[in-house]
């Protein structure tokens, strides 16, 4: 007689390079769909929870989404010294409008996404991620292409997050990855505004260095550009973003005034303050090498 | 930017052993449940289409069941002259019961299985396999568990026919493939019945034989008994079946018989006929040698 | 404290279609080379010993080797009443040779192999295989492309044997699967001669179908064409040979002819006898199909 | 005709948890063997070029060994104003030896490793690693056991810096993360020494956490002690290092003096300096939970 077989055999293969594959092995299937924009799948997996995968990529995970979102979030929110009024591009899964609401400043945030079938399933299936977010009475959602919208908005806005998917051949956010794109956002932010966006992942192993072509963009369009980076668990890379603005500097904010705003506007955190500010900022010599010519 | 990446990304991996395993690529997930009785996984493959997992071990898949199933019932069909009334123990998703009813003399067909909301999930998710044949008139379908079943039957069946799963350890099935419920079997045969049931894999790179054991067992208490096989690709293996009676000897009816039966029954077969019947019944060997002492 | 890992990690992943694959776990790497024709790599697997890999595709494995090389030799050896100059192309690991020269009537054998590093390898890593059969005075081993040997042959054989390899784009053995190599070969065999070769996969869930093509080629060049196969673990699938000659037919040739020839020969056999052969020659009607036009 | 398959099929597979694997193609096997102490394997990746690994677990890549080796070596060497007798446990590969090396103020170096034969191996296979460092005239190569080695030496060392594997359960290393180990060492340094010691993984979705255990210890027997970490590539997770003394402040040295120092010194860095040294010690709060009690 055999001993009993274990009873979970399905693993999710995420090819991140050709030549290194990650395997998450899987708990239980969620959700699989087409939607008219892309291929989504949420599954539950036994090292980091709950994983939603978009066109066979991981965008977030429920054990780690805090690092790549509280890092996406935070930064231009507390650099900001009033964030009013909010713009989010992307983000279907409402995590990053969840982090936004938690700055008490805020009045609107509007957040544009191309794919209501997905959200309606992350409205669904990651209540904790959004954690009802989208009910909050100061948020508007709307479903556009973000750079149609971006060509007809009149409005300011304080903070600008671009929390996209990557820019990926043939992919519908190809248009979002260029100067045009950016300028676009230039053009719609207030005097004191700051846009940031994730940038993709940066490895000194692999040679397509998108991260820097979005730094080298941005940083010709904006006074005031810097890119940083945290390792994210679930992808399994570093992962980038950049932050630009007329005159906020990152690396020259106070480590005393980022942790009082965040302790005066009651912010929750796992992972940001003016520690993770600092590392976030410091990059060594080998990632500054990666992103000169 | 990177070209777009395939959608597909999930695996199931067959671990028929420890040292070799079987991966693949899972096109669609179409349900994950857990019954009273055991856990149950279909989904569509690219290689084989939709493939049936009970306890982390594939039980059919939709490009090949129909060797498994052909190889299980119409030897012991054919090999009876009239087959009227049949008893199916196990085999829920119904394929079996399909090849038993296209058998014209068959009057009454009996399928006891223990596991009622897997029978739901093979009526939804398993058309082509079973086309129907639970509404057959001539089916009668007992939910209740074999071993309790075969104690208190006080019918004479003309075939009875064992589509259980692998006896495992700590699983349902290790009460049915012992002496106690083969004599069982024996009692409510008539004269001229025939047993037949599936009895593992067979591989002379792997040891635990348990397809002799099982053979050893009916050759003890039927007057006749053979062993016979063919390789099943969604198994990944050989594929034992052990079949016994009072008075039909399968090494000794005629090719003509055979093909003949098949065609005044007007039988639609993919796989058995004559020829296959040879193959099946003919042991190279080391197979041979394996189910010896 | 963490528990100790496991020792090793490696695994032989075989591809053997896009949506099908095949892991084997290695104990041991033993050679990894390649040659001036092709890629060699030979190493240790828990499952089915030593395995030799050329190309990515594994050739044969110490655990079953035994199935494929006795089907391959054994039907031509022994329908030929007195085999005594034989020609094997290929057959680099000396198998082929081994099983050719169990047969007391043997006087001569040409093996034809291009690859005389692959030889080197084969001599010192495969003692098991080729048991020293290439020291045997009656071989005689030439270093050549099969084809052009059979091209400027003057001799005839009383069996021909092929086991080169599989016939892939842009691979050597390409035209080795040709109408024109068949006739080479016809032309160099006496009139009690046999051809066999092996003829690549059958699957009835694979769409290329080479072994048909292999024997529909053979059937229009010899009066007599056969293909038979049987399941090889190693390679995880059906295997086919296809049998030509100009008046011995597999199909008639008596079990009691068969078995007194072995056993006069006194050819020690694990696989093949009789009964073997009997299933070999017996197609089930899917396999018959997939024949068909 | 088939496509001709890849050449490479073979994948090393870091099962770095059970649920979640992390496979690297390999292009080369290089060498395998098992010494007295642990089970070498060397081969070449495609994404991270040549992998060492003992024990099945990746030391150390060719692409990426500068960031584990430049964040063990130099912020302990750079703290020290005139680093003179240095003490290197473990290391065998020789490139912790060749980054202290580069320090010129270094007179003498002892470097403790029991294994003799896997160090035979690293000067042959591993060049780019050690770069002759082996030959250095102020090197002496002690093949001890690392406990007994420090229990009877009566010099004192300016920096011990320790790379031993990781403390496994039944590995040789387990009484190498021990108060009692690390108070030999407190003894063996002069007033101005250093000590580090890699202290393993830290990850927020892993619960085993060795790195809190080693900082805690040495926390209890120096006056200072800090941990600090970065993202290593082929570990595929963040690593972490302690770093103890009785009167340097990783946290209080002046980016300036990093620096000069640097340049005095000549060091030539791909990782290291000021900015990487904010970064190492900058703790985001998540990890710095995952470190309390």
């Amino acid at each position: 007689m055999k001993k009993k077989k274990e009873r979970e055999k399905n693993w999710f293969v995420d090819q991140d390079s050709e030549n290194r594959w990650i395997l998450h092995k899987i708990k239980k299937h969620i959700k699989s769909a087409q939607t008219r924009f892309q291929n989504v799948e949420i599954f539950d997996s036994f090292a980091l929870g709950r994983i939603v995968v978009l066109d066979g990529k991981i965008q977030s995970a429920e054990k780690d989404e805090f690092i790549y979102h509280e890092a996406l979030v935070h930064p231009a929110m507390i650099m900001h010294p009033h964030p009013g009024n909010i713009l989010i591009l992307g983000g279907g899964e409402g995590t990053t409008l969840r982090e936004v609401l938690k700055h008490p400043s805020v009045r609107n945030v509007k957040m544009i996404d191309i794919d209501k079938e997905f959200i309606q399933f992350c409205k669904k299936y990651l209540k904790k991620w959004h954690q009802n977010s989208f009910k909050d009475k100061r948020v508007e959602l709307i479903y556009d292409d973000a750079f149609s919208y971006m060509r007809s908005v009149r409005e300011k806005f304080d903070v600008i997050i671009a929390d996209i998917s990557d820019p990926v051949e043939e992919g519908p956010a190809k248009l979002l990855y260029t100067e045009k794109f950016y300028s676009l956002i230039k053009k719609s932010l207030t005097n004191e505004g700051i846009f940031v966006t994730h940038a993709t992942a940066i490895d000194s192993t692999v040679h397509t260095n998108i991260s820097k072509k979005i730094f080298k963009m941005l940083a010709k369009i904006f006074p005031l550009t810097n890119i940083y980076y945290d390792y994210v668990p679930s992808f399994g890379t570093l992962w980038t973003f950049v932050i630009s603005s007329f005159r906020h500097n990152p690396l020259k904010i106070s480590p005393v005034v980022i942790d009082e705003r965040l302790s005066k506007r009651r912010v929750k955190v796992l992972y940001y303050d003016s520690e993770s500010h600092k590392r976030l900022f410091s990059l060594p010599k080998y990632i500054r090498n990666l992103l000169k010519n």
